[in-house]
């Protein structure tokens, strides 16, 4: 069974968003399984010094014109949210708590947090509106709900997130393909070589 | 006549080197001109509060990989300058001298500038490196070390990164499709997009 790749994402990102919509299928191409790891990058920033893509001049403009214009490219619809970003605490530790009893159901529960917040505009970073998302999919929203303040399901996100920083994760997307690292909803192509050649 | 791209880039930016060895093929391919206007991007960097790349922790690390990675897949040849970022108000007075006597021969000069420096390691940052590097072309290296220093070409590129600056550019390369701007060498592929159909 080959290694399967390593899918870092923040909630809060556009790019992550945009790369989620393709991974799996790319990944699958080529015979490979994914592991969706969410992350907080605020507490990576901290450590980096950086800060939100659209906070920073000049480039907070141009991102958000180059997330509408790469997610027409991809032909996944797109609306930025009126609140970004957000802390993305809730629907990470959904996934995580998610990912213990299913790796499946918590794929398609992440995929359903990033089309709330990117799609329907649907402020995730409220506990209940994570749960209510999770109850669509028919995830009992009392238990995510009860997850959500678990200390076990907290360490757990804090864990992914100091294993992230360790292995050199600094943004969202992040993928490792076995330990070649691939930053940015850009290098999508470079990953499918990638997988394609075993390195280039 | 269609008008020209404006390609902004800084002599200091693998990324803008790797593009400018696609960029003027790209667009004679929907025949269109490209303007070469390089820029000092520490001067930008300092509006902005960014900084250069490869001082960035972890990011820095996970750049020069994709520097290399991204040269191998463009199948250009690049090798990391020993000394990196340079000051790159030389080389870049010296293309916009040249452009205004000849556009063509100003193109030949960068291409030959970006090579001694991400190709053969020559520090550009000196005058005396410049101006030999457009000796080989044919330039008299006298008239070029003067222009160097001549007020009205120290202007010139001042006001190039002004009018830069005012536009948006925040970084290289830095590629306007008529309004439409696009950042990175990764995004030669919008921009063929963007040509080819008009729009997206």
């Amino acid at each position: 069974m080959p290694t399967p790749l390593d899918f870092y994402f923040d909630f809060s990102s556009p790019y992550g968003y945009l790369a989620s919509t393709r991974i799996d299928a790319l990944a699958a191409k080529y015979g490979r399984e994914v592991i969706w790891r969410p992350i907080l990058l605020g507490v990576i920033f901290k450590q980096t010094g950086a800060a939100p893509l659209t906070q920073v001049p000049l480039k907070g403009e141009y991102s958000r014109r180059d997330f509408a214009r790469t997610a027409r490219l991809f032909g996944v619809p797109f609306a930025m949210p009126a609140k970004f970003p957000i802390p993305a605490q809730a629907p990470s530790r959904a996934v995580l708590w998610a990912r213990t009893q299913d790796p499946a159901r918590s794929r398609a529960l992440a995929t359903a947090l990033y089309r709330a917040y990117f799609v329907d505009g649907v402020e995730i970073s409220v506990p209940e509106n994570t749960a209510a998302v999770a109850a669509k999919l028919g995830h009992d929203p009392v238990a995510v709900r009860a997850a959500l303040d678990d200390p076990a399901v907290k360490q757990a996100l804090v864990t992914e997130n100091e294993a992230a920083m360790r292995r050199g994760v600094f943004g969202s997307p992040f993928v490792f393909v076995d330990d070649e690292p691939f930053w940015g909803s850009d290098r999508l192509d470079q990953i499918e070589k990638w997988l394609a050649t075993g390195g280039f």
